[in-house]
């Protein structure tokens, strides 16, 4: 599989994600940023449906978001059409965050940081981050170091 | 108690809430209708984990919407303040819709309709409606008929 | 230009589009209806810019959304991913709609319609819908009157 | 004028800010964030239409945001009901910083930091805080201040 189907994603700005400012309203590149990482998970070969809990399904671990940030370096406009770089990072057993670095033409005009603590959704307890999402995490950095090279 | 507090809420423009236009971004105006009869049935008394499914309840009742409507008289725009009228109505056992009208300085702007059904939340088959918010639509009735005296 | 390419669209269910019940939270498919029309559009090869007015652009129509609905025939999941078929109509010389139908491995599972006023956006008078536009909306309608053959 | 008004404001969870794991969707705690600092400096008497750019305006000045984080220490559920104690900092002429801690029953549960830069709307060249946003601010800190003692 080539790395560029799961972290190299597009998103084209849209009307409803621009202020009276003309510009895109800063929340919305965290809700792309969750997005993003979803995308990739996917194109990888990873069903959402097994990472994330919801109503249905018996899923015991939740991965919530403990801290998220994003850095803006020029104005994202109506119709711009970004490239985005995913790349995940383990920090410990428990602990993963997802870097994402948003390019205009090549030029880099915004960032974003989520990180996921790895729980027991009832207990609350902190679990090891679940196993197919540590495969994602160790085939992104490989891929992201190949390209370095 | 009054019925001011349950059925006439009100609401302060944001700028997030607005376009590249410099208006109320539209689909935003349905987001409003739901918090707004949220925040009506909890200030009438009803608590809000009582009526809405999610994932530590035993709840099995839930209630999605089958059909919402907006309709927009004139431009809703940034520090607008709006006066809202909360009209509940039951249609048959299973389906209730819950109407809005929005006002600015007096004048109608705009006018939201939301139809909810309520299911068995794991068979998806027609249920009641729950008591309490049965109990909730028959108070706002009864109050509205009262004003229009 | 095949027609698959501006209106036939697709579309995946995230984490964040969803709610505590499980399911796509309902003001969300207003938000992707109005996207949606937007790629279609820029698809058939219209700027977003030469449509949308923002802050910095001298674009004197704008095209308000004066109702909008949206009707839901069954849940709609995480990570389903749903086929959109965009229809857009002229109404008469200032009014046209944009309805769009949403299925999910061919079932349909969700319509929506949107009807936008073109008026002058410092006057706010009612002006004819822009040319481009009304060509988009020509070139859909027999479009889709060819797939229906 | 009590700080009260303008320094200590509320918000109370809604169905529509939760995901699927049934805790507020991380993006929306800075949505709550900019709603937040909009709310503080109406209560101080500004009106928003003065900060914040839109189409009609002959505002010169925007103030985007160039750097956001959010903290989370603890779930934040669907009806909870949040303290919020608004921080305004200035960082240096163009620069300032809005941070807002939010509380739950007297505990912190998460943390949110703006970092708003001043320009000039058409060269984008950095420009000083607009006055009455100076006054905010320092009217705040002083406020903070006297409540530390």
């Amino acid at each position: 599989m080539n790395s560029d189907d799961w972290l190299l994603l597009e998103r084209r700005v849209r009307f409803g994600d621009c202020d009276s400012a003309g510009v895109l309203h800063f929340h919305n590149l965290l809700r792309w940023a969750h997005e993003a990482w979803e995308e990739s998970i996917e194109n990888y070969g990873i069903s959402s449906c097994k990472i994330f809990p919801f109503s249905e399904s018996q899923q015991k671990i939740a991965i919530p978001i403990i801290n998220c940030e994003a850095r803006f370096f020029c104005p994202i406009k109506l119709g711009d059409h970004l490239n985005m770089k995913i790349m995940p990072k383990k920090i410990n057993n428990n602990l993963f965050k997802v870097e994402i670095l948003f390019f205009k033409e090549k030029m880099k005009c915004a960032q974003s940081t989520l990180i996921h603590c790895s729980i027991d959704s009832n207990s609350r307890q902190k679990k090891s981050i679940p196993e197919e999402l540590q495969l994602w995490i160790e085939a992104s950095n490989l891929n992201n170091k190949i390209n370095q090279c």
